[in-house]
């Protein structure tokens, strides 16, 4: 069995990290921490028959640890993953803590000094899609956010074999359910609010997750890209779908591009291909941890690839836990 | 005109009282306060065109004008409706604060000790159906809560002419949109905890309008009436539905209950009695300043009615305007 | 491995069926048939990557089957379930047609002459936490509804012990999600018509389940009763919510109440009583096979019972597995 | 007054151009049509009061009439067209029948014959902010779709001046309200389909409505452009947000950019541009006329416009009876 501890099991991806990890054959949950709930179980926190204690996280015991998955917000992060790579955990953040390579870059977004800036470096981004060799040998697995998760599933295939014309922008319009701006009560989560309405936000470059999908794309050989990120707040509780705009640099067919992305996914168990004519909804990956994909042809020169993910399943927590699963040489799937 | 001061506008209640006085041809607005927002407009606060500022309720100014609408949680609207009144102002106030008869419920139901309470006998409970004449010559009129008025205007032809039996309970199970919860976030109005889900809250006697509801009933001849109260929080902004099950002391037919509902409302502007077999429901009262009441009949002795309105329209804005209008000798539905 | 044919997959609880027997480890499914989609694929009817065929009832080959689970509607369920019997293959039949014992009341409640009434009294009606022995022995077995599923979990603990006082009627006000209605297109369904509303339907005896729930209670010693049961439609897609109104025969304590159904229900896996103060919501069984009871004291003779399940889980597949579970001598809770 | 006939009262848009016709001063309602509920009283279609009978469009007596708003499905809307205008009353269509130029284009994207194409060219394509002097004048008005307004609305100040760069392609990415597909039942629309999902559907130019919006940009000055259109459909019953992607053929600041529309649409009194920094979303626009605008910068080359408009008010019922203001004299926003 591998020891784990769990950091942030209250917050939305924390506790759909739980309920992966408790169904986990392999998994032994050794503490789960929550800073407004410590004392209670969770079955006081959530409407669910499980009694599970919630700790103060400076309760919680590093020693005898496999593996922590850290699921609090951005900031609180740092320390916790500092202690238990000092203690030599190897650990999985959820957070963007570890995500961008550049401390100048992480002050520039967050607003915050990084703490840890020696630890980035180590840092594995966690698109098991794309870098699965990596992600086995990870001490520290920065897990993408769910934004990126999506908009570079639907342009890694382009990237590869440098069929993108990067003198066009790349456009992503990306729709949200709630459940990705946390459980913590604000107006813009308020149900009065949200309900009945949709909600463009950070659009023109404002939005975080821009630094961390612009930063893999110039690694994927995108230098120079211009990449236009518009994500939208939707009335819905989970899930994402990122209609995403490019420009190609040679002539492609319907079916050419469709065979692109076919080849290049057919061996990953947890992103689908859509067949030709069926469009990516919510509907496709919602309570799941996959990802789904359409490919639509406009013309020779312009694709519109959609991409749909659970924001707290291959967004967040599933895609956690597959990284997980490849650290530790168990079945990638396992109990997604 | 009427010169009209606005306390609270920025909450849900104040707003909708707000966008009606607004279209009001007898009003003038002299202010709207907002103790959050002060120093703003009100089209920073709610996605209007409307550039209306808002002032701190200190700076409000009470000479010259002719009535104030109160829109301030409970408790916080005793200071400001004691003031109003000692500069010879009308009152219209929509909080709890000023409906009970007695200090010591009050302090039962709400916990904090009566700051005026000289001012209870003054005040005038404002059902326009029931008690027109009363409501013309208020200072101080106490708007009643939402779910009151949907249960009181369910029960009223029948306690009017003693025909329910009182040894059995009136059992009210009333479903409530989100907006009655108010404008201020928190776990309980989370689009996430709410969406999707329905939920009973406060259940057996626990909720607050259950005074203001038993008072009423005893006041007309329901002494000792045994009154069963569950509200449930249901996935929709706004809208009421109370479903009320009464016991009769006396066999009807299905034409005469619903003949004695006709006969109560016809000429009432704002209380809408359904042809039989139409059930009252969210739809027949949105965004309107009505009430929607069907009648049916399960066998001699037992009926089911439905009142729907609209929490913010004939639940509080709606019908505070209405007695506003007879306060001040207009049209009883001029602007509504 | 039980060999199982599953009629009507492409509804919604024929869908949901078809999930839980998907993961079962004990079933092989031989065919699943649609009347609408047949000759297609299951994915090409829901977003899912499940290529399985489709074919029409009448090609569905029985022999060699040991069950089949029956999810077509009402009336057309009949001949299907008549021919699997004739087959010597056992029943799992989700439609209303062998809930009933007497054909007379089925054909007042449903229209239609019952067209294998010598059926009804070899079919046991599924409550497992009532009776699983005569489950266990069953070979047609007649799934209950989602209504009187919740309606009867709440009463039974009562029923059983005759705490009821029967003059008084049991008043079952109750919210459905709208995958009760079924996927067949109608203005009642529309998206427009059910969002942002909430409306009764079919109240004063007039809904269908009305005469099962009261079959049942009469056999369970409650003769006579007189129920009065409320449907709600709710903008939701899944979960049911039943707010149970019971007078008592003689005086109850909180506690005492709360340990009857605590003491009814400790053993059932899929029925869970919550503590004290907590009340049941639709999210504390969305999307899981139970049922969850909370029991709210009013006054000594005065209860408020809420039960909440998944139309589609405990209230309609789910516990069609959970009767087919135990039919065929495997835990009872079983991919579930 | 000005006597109007309505035909298609029932449908959403029918519906909502009867409730402004309704509360219009200067506006003899004369009849309102429906085929599927003629004989009954709208009372009976919707959760109104209104006891208005619906009759038979063959009933309608187009005799003493100004003016028909044509509210029919398209290709229905063709005949009830034809004979208006043969009787010499002038007509508000709100369907697709009129607003093609080339009944050839018609043909390609609606799949039928023309029946009146010697009309195509004496129609007004109605915008009201771009062609009030051609509106005034004309007697066959066809009512643009939600669509385009949004999107055209967004575009006209910088094709207006020539400022777009037509080598790239225009991106429009719109997100639609549930009530634009119409009120008839059907698997796209029921309500569990669509709740808690959000979809793209004929993207990759396949949606009808990219011919209307090519076309008046072509008219526009922009030949030969390439416009991409994604629409999706959300769960929300009425609202619409376009968010539109450009590239300029010169280099603007951001003031430039704002000021371009404040300038170009401040005596607009139904079209509002926002305050730099507040994006147009669906709550700025619901249940209004108004069509709501924000600009945001990218950089001196992109723009991103968001564009919200409420698919049945400023989309469809609104700028229908708008555009009948201007063409009768009374006042532009009359009953707005």
């Amino acid at each position: 069995m591998i020891n784990v501890g769990l950091y942030g099991a209250t917050g939305y991806a924390g506790f759909e990290t739980f309920k992966i990890l408790r169904n986990h054959p392999k998994v032994k949950l050794k503490f789960a921490t929550s800073e407004s709930y410590a004392g209670q179980s969770l079955s006081e926190v959530y409407p669910v028959p499980w009694q599970i204690p919630l700790v103060n996280s400076n309760e919680a015991d590093l020693s005898h640890l496999d593996a922590v998955f850290c699921c609090l917000p951005h900031a609180a992060s740092m320390p916790t993953v500092l202690a238990a790579r000092e203690a030599g955990v190897r650990v999985i953040d959820l957070s963007a803590d570890f995500r961008l390579k550049s401390a100048a870059v992480y002050q520039h977004w967050y607003g915050i000094t990084h703490s840890a800036p020696h630890l980035l470096s180590e840092a594995t981004y966690g698109l098991p899609e794309i870098n699965r060799g990596e992600i086995q040998e990870a001490n520290l697995l920065a897990n993408p956010g769910c934004y990126p998760t999506s908009v570079l599933l639907a342009l890694y295939p382009l990237l590869k074999h440098y069929y993108l014309n990067l003198d066009a922008p790349i456009i992503a319009d990306s729709k949200s359910g709630v459940s990705g701006a946390g459980r913590k009560p604000s107006l813009k989560t308020h149900f009065v609010e949200v309900n009945e309405n949709l909600a463009p936000y950070n659009i023109g470059q404002k939005h975080r997750h821009t630094a961390e999908i612009v930063q893999t794309i110039e690694a994927w050989g995108g230098e120079g890209v211009q990449f236009i990120f518009s994500p939208h707040l939707v009335p819905i509780s989970r899930g994402m779908l990122s209609t995403v705009y490019v420009s190609l640099a040679e002539d492609f067919t319907a079916d050419q591009a469709q065979s692109l992305f076919i080849e290049t996914y057919h061996n990953q168990p947890l992103v689908r291909v859509l067949p030709p004519g069926e469009l990516a909804t919510f509907a496709h990956t919602q309570h799941t941890n996959s990802c789904a994909i359409s490919v639509t042809w406009v013309n020779p020169r312009q694709l519109i690839i959609c991409a749909s993910l659970d924001n707290l399943g291959k967004g967040a927590a599933g895609q956690a836990v597959q990284s997980f699963n490849l650290m530790f040489g168990v079945e990638e799937t396992m109990a997604l």
